[in-house]
């Protein structure tokens, strides 16, 4: 373990996924605080133990003071709003974040001049939930963490976030910003539009076909019940590559319906998609074991080796 | 109760629902056998001790000998099959189905003159898998079981059926065959397309995607692990239904996409399909309580009241 291993953590913003890593940095031993803007977000979280302030002046004096790591864990929206005042009272401080898409933010953090200590991350993890009130220290076990390996990342921060990623019970996917932007939109961000557009299929149905409805359609809408600001927080931001896939989902379910209207027939689309939850469900992680962070080519080689499936458990 | 209420139920096919269902009518105290086309499913349901054979001609005759009622639990391409053996061997049975379409099942059900002891049906129930080892007695408990209303329904074929839903611990929705396929295109078989879309489009991401995805995808494609045959078999009798819906969702989604590329925004969408799923969570079945089999037009009286999302939970 090297100095910086276990040095302090800040965290701003302790909705569901900010303050289930407070919670999960404090269990894995770390000395660590949070920020949020609503004050009575951060007396909840007080009221369970945790120092969360909505004094963000204070919260960040503290952060430069002690060099900690300073992770950013409020929607897309919000995110320049603090790296201003990041830039300006904790310029210094190795900086990472938990935001749904990577190149958005990691444009803004370079704008900000705030680039050679940040590096990018992203927990896949979440319920239809949001606010203190959710947060589980737990969220995060056997999770896939994304963190970012875009060119020019620096070994000492990427090693401190990838530790802290770990140290919250979660394994690390390597990946550069535009790849993740590309794979959330496949997994995450169309998962959100396909189930509001089945749930009003459902309710313009009226009360007996909600009434009939039973697991396909609980399970197929479940993340519709999230904040709508919260899924256009998520979503809007990585309009681009969820629109090339948004596309080819409209081509898929027309060539689905021409074939069901002239054949009779949903085969292709069917044991097309058979296949294709098979591979989900058979996708095996690999730990990558040989590549060190500062290494020659390591970026690249992380990349390789995320895009194949590779994970880290641990660091070399 | 009268005579008939407890009479033998004799399930023809014991898959994931038929076999539920055998195994539900002994639970509650009925003397039930079936009969499963592959000798080996049969022999699975009889090592678990219920009288399941592959001798069709064997359990239609023990069925006429006893009066049982005849559930046809098939798969609906295999239904006029069957169809063709009750009408020969057991033509004065009171018949039910568990399928999932009921326009067809009642089209095939009359082209074989056994329209008069028919009464339509369809337990809201399921699982990805499928077949013997799937099968659960408490598969019905709390679930919507739709059994129609349509006109020249008989009331004591009805009561019987509605008697064998009921004490499989499900709650009864009065439906016409043709509104019944209309809902379930909304909440059963769209679901199921837009599963295999939503696999499909992960597993184009590769195994970065597939490794990054968390409960919004393995949700939103479970029912994509469900047999390709099943799913066709449930879809494809539906189709103007389908179709329908399909075109509606369409619609839907390329507004969507037209509001994200030109706006950047995804409100309409969220904001109704928020609504919508909340809808859905918020929905109260009310209990049918003044209509009794057999009233002046107690089968209009009751699609009015199942298309307000009346259920029925006794018999009066």
């Amino acid at each position: 373990m090297t100095r910086d291993q276990k040095a302090p953590v800040c965290v701003l913003g302790t909705g569901l996924i900010g303050g289930s890593l407070l919670r999960a940095a404090i269990g894995a031993g770390y000395d660590a605080w949070g920020y949020n803007r609503s004050e009575a977000g951060a007396q909840a979280a007080r009221a369970d133990g945790y120092d969360v302030r909505s004094d963000l002046l204070g919260v960040l004096t503290r952060a430069a003071d002690t060099d900690a790591l300073i992770v950013i864990a409020v929607p897309m929206p919000a995110v320049d709003h603090l790296l201003a005042d990041v830039s300006t009272f904790a310029p210094r401080c190795t900086l990472t974040d938990v935001v749904s898409v990577k190149a958005p933010v990691a444009a803004a953090v370079r704008q900000r001049g705030l680039a050679a200590r940040y590096v990018g991350g992203h927990p896949m993890a979440g319920t239809s939930e949001s606010g203190w009130a959710a947060t589980d220290p737990d969220l995060f076990r056997g999770a896939a963490w994304a963190v970012s390996v875009d060119d020019g990342t620096h070994p000492q921060p990427w090693r401190r976030v990838v530790r802290l990623a770990l140290d919250c019970g979660a394994v690390v996917v390597p990946v550069a910003a535009e790849e993740h932007d590309h794979a959330v939109a496949r997994i995450s961000h169309l998962p959100h539009v396909l189930a509001e557009a089945l749930a009003l299929a459902g309710t313009t149905g009226g009360e007996l076909a909600l009434g009939l409805a039973a697991g396909s359609f609980r399970d197929g809408t479940r993340v519709a019940a999230t904040a709508p600001n919260l899924v256009r927080a998520i979503c809007e931001p990585n309009a681009a590559a969820l629109l090339g896939v948004l596309e080819e989902t409209l081509t898929v379910l027309s060539v689905a319906r021409d074939s069901l209207r002239i054949d009779g027939s949903l085969a292709d689309l069917v044991e097309a998609g058979h296949d294709a939850r098979q591979n989900y469900e058979t996708a095996q992680r690999w730990e990558i074991t040989d590549i060190r962070p500062g290494d020659h080519d390591w970026l690249e080689r992380l990349r390789t080796a995320g895009r194949g499936g590779g994970v880290l458990t641990e660091l070399n």
